[in-house]
């Protein structure tokens, strides 16, 4: 199968579709990403944060030895969590996320949110509820993102990540980073659905040559397997499968509404790494290049938006709220 | 008149009312200032962007002299504009400024925007258009955040400023500046109305003992008197003082739809800086402590928000977007 690429800031190309690993149990990873590399899949996006790089690792490597792929053939996103952005923190988690995956690099590392907090030990405290004390208080740390930034940057210059980017940073944070960025930000991770567009903050990094990947693209589905300080606000809005608009256009196409939403991204050279354990439907979003929405469809699913965001730190630490998007 | 105050963390106490002097025109600054002290005004909120700070410290100075009020009774706010937040420049202009007021120090000195742009000497280039080159481009400067933020707080230590603080700044860009200030951030200074309420930002911001101080409180009332690309917006929307909500809360205190929205915000800790020209309206605008809302009509004027912000060099800068709010 073809694999339609976009190029990052960095020089290097990038699947414009991938399979996200959030959520994905640790138990069933391995399996799961081989198979999705079966079913055509090339981008891994994984983090500290999801718990399975390991066993992602794990499956890409049996895929190779298999024969399935090579290694050049394979992009894997991972991100730096928010506790070990300090400098005497960040490369050693880099490392060791490297070793996880035991692929000899990292094609894209990301800062996972602009939000850091002190330094907590793996060994000590495992997940969840790992990013907190033992007495549950989340604990900012005093790391700006520019020393962050710095150690991701000798992450490129020591060959362990190929490509360095951010998630979940709005536009101040990035006209801040262009002013000290030695690498370029190639790619900007955000929340984006039809219920929060971000016209604006699209447009801004786009100008910047900076490539979107869009999480939670189905938008509040995502959502409603968590626990419920997440699930809540998700709860509360009609999903986006179930919408005339995405239903009609679907129909149309005679695509899955999943394909639309997509579809929608893609064709605005949007990268999207939707995530499923279902195998039909793990070919069918890897199929979502090969159908064009027409200017007004577009428009039409991008007029659904309510600027309403449901991965918020202030929303899911009731008691400890870091408003990042305020 | 009892001037009612807000402690800032810097340990200076600033008036909760005072006078803005956005769009007072450069000719009549003087006489303004100098009557809106005799109606009781000590906050007067200024900036380099507004072109009339040499005026308006002739009014305070007339005022001092007629003995009217001594230097420390005053409150003077101004702010660092775009184009000289680098090191080289942020100083001399901040002094230059200083010795505009003529009143030895200022009291709070703001970055007026996360949005440093190349260096334009004053000199080369007047208002209006001052903060783009001759071909009307508009050029980001490689300064950032930090270098701009430790230029400030050198203001404190050589006593030029009593305090500091930002202007337009997001979550984001607080939380990294928080891990790098050495002085405190007395006060951040937002767009600040029932259209437009920012909750989380004010929550974010209270809860880190930064005063919030509240521009435009009228909402699209601040903005028909301007240019189109700044009025569009505000021309679509009812006016506040049009509101039934307003109109009503109004009508039960006997007060004007004006003090409604200016206490909406006292009552909540917000600073307000009002302008009027008109003379009676200047003594309204200052009478905004003595009457308290319910906690069911601030609630209910909350619910006024659309998210509908006026202020973003996005829209009037149309052919140079710069999408600080995305």
């Amino acid at each position: 199968m073809t694999q339609n690429t976009v190029k990052l800031a960095s020089g290097h190309e990038m699947p414009l579709v991938g399979f996200g690993l959030w959520k994905v149990p640790k138990e069933t990873a391995a399996d799961t990403v081989y198979n999705a590399i079966k079913a055509g899949y090339r981008l891994f996006d994984g983090a500290y944060d999801y718990q399975n790089e390991k066993e992602a690792g794990e499956g890409i490597r049996r895929a190779i030895k298999d024969g399935l792929v090579k290694r050049e053939d394979i992009f894997v996103t991972t991100k730096l969590w928010n506790n070990y952005h300090g400098k005497e923190h960040a490369v050693p988690m880099a490392k060791s996320q490297n070793d996880a995956w035991g692929l000899g690099y990292i094609d894209l590392f990301l800062i996972h949110f602009p939000c850091p907090l002190e330094y907590i030990s793996p060994e000590k405290r495992r997940y969840p509820g790992w990013w907190m004390d033992d007495a549950g208080t989340v604990k900012p740390a005093k790391v700006s993102i520019r020393e962050t930034w710095e150690q991701l940057e000798s992450l490129v210059d020591s060959g362990i990540a190929k490509s360095i980017g951010v998630s979940n940073f709005q536009a101040q944070s990035l006209y801040d980073l262009f002013t000290y960025a030695k690498h370029p930000v190639s790619s900007l991770q955000i929340e984006h659905h039809p219920y929060l567009v971000q016209p604006n903050l699209i447009k801004m990094a786009q100008t910047h040559d900076i490539v979107i990947t869009a999480y939670s693209s189905f938008g509040p589905q995502s959502f409603l397997e968590l626990p419920e300080a997440f699930r809540q606000r998700a709860a509360d809005v009609a999903l986006l499968f179930d919408s005339d608009t995405i239903k009609s256009i679907a129909g149309k196409h005679k695509v899955t509404p999943a394909q639309v939403l997509l579809r929608w991204a893609t064709q605005r050279n949007i990268a999207v790494i939707p995530k499923s354990n279902n195998p039909s439907r793990l070919a069918q979003n890897l199929d979502v290049l090969s159908f064009d929405l027409t200017k007004e469809e577009l428009e039409s699913i991008s007029a659904l938006d309510k600027g309403l965001r449901f991965n918020d730190p202030g929303h899911y630490l009731p008691n400890h709220p870091l408003h990042l998007f305020a």
